[in-house]
């Protein structure tokens, strides 16, 4: 925790814990990272994947986004899971139920050795049991990847998951209060329009998926 | 569309209909705004509400994120639906689909009548048909919460909901290809602890709720 990642306000809700701060990440795959060029910020959603105390990013040699960040521009990342509304009797109260992460640093470009690997271990967060089925990897295709990697060291994180704080009279105001659960769930797979008959069969390992 | 928002790459995915950007802003309640501070850059989760051709924020005046975007830093504003996972034969092909916006542009801070209209677009929005229902907002209330606007002058959409993209041989390779679709739904609400007996029939409006 450093001034950047020190929370001003709802200290209540910061968390501190390596584990929790983790398990966070590892509830998304999709996050946020800007960076700025005289003082405008840019913003872009990024698939991530944490592995250990490090965030993997992965794109085209040719985005730009990716090249800002691969050139050492300071970067913020953001990920972020809503879990819920809670319904209070006012709007005031009304909020939120919400798991979210903020870090900060600068990307390390990987290269060789440790790039293949990160790029395996990208396929495989994001597609747990899937990478040794698929059709291995082309140097072509390591070549036109670019591969970033975040360390987890300015990283901050918030838990919003309370009841609605109507007080007082507010609680006998006549109307429903409470929390809205939100589910984030896999549907149907459907089979690509070229599949193959003999291919069919859904993989068994994608009712294991969870985010 | 601008210079910033001028997509330089996929531009298959670019989206330019005012229609759609709209109904991609509004399939989502929570997206992130970056600032930058000597190139520094910060990025937060943020409820939003689209109203129109402007977005509305809202936050407490003590938020020092919300003071810096009310001081009128540059900002940029992205907001991204993950509809699903696209599945490839190869690990490069794999991808996701996706909905998103991102904005760029300087907040402006509402005060007085437009301030109060705005809290209440920003309830309903939110929280549709609760509105009427919730205990009147108080001076108090308004007095402390933050409103900022954001004009969407200068924004982007991109959409990615494509079968996979192999070709050639790799549509052979024995493993089954297609997308797994990503539903956001709600779940069965749960009654405050302190919910008085006869306030506990669930409103009949959270079921028409689908964001």
């Amino acid at each position: 925790m450093s001034d950047k990642t020190a929370l001003t306000r709802t200290k209540h809700k910061g968390v501190e814990d390596r584990e929790q701060i983790h398990s966070i990440l590892d509830a998304s795959s999709v996050g946020y990272i800007s960076w700025a060029e005289e003082n405008q910020p840019y913003l872009i959603p990024l698939a991530y994947v944490r592995d250990g105390d490090r965030l993997l990013f992965h794109g085209s040699t040719g985005a730009g986004a990716l090249r800002k960040l691969a050139a050492g521009s300071p970067c913020c990342f953001s990920s972020f899971v809503l879990d819920g509304y809670v319904l209070a009797r006012s709007a005031f109260e009304s909020s939120m139920h919400y798991r979210s992460i903020v870090a900060f640093g600068v990307c390390r470009v990987l290269d060789g050795e440790e790039k293949v690997q990160a790029m395996n271990i990208i396929t495989e967060g994001l597609f747990p049991e899937r990478t040794a089925t698929l059709r291995p990897m082309l140097d072509k295709e390591v070549a036109a990847t670019l591969i970033l990697e975040l360390p987890l060291d300015e990283v901050s994180a918030k838990v919003s998951a309370d009841q609605p704080h109507d007080e007082g009279d507010d609680i006998s105001w006549p109307v429903w209060a409470g929390v809205v659960p939100i589910q984030h769930v896999l549907g149907t797979p459907a089979p690509a329009d070229n599949l193959m008959n003999e291919f069919q069969a859904v993989p068994e390992y994608i009712s294991r998926w969870t985010k």
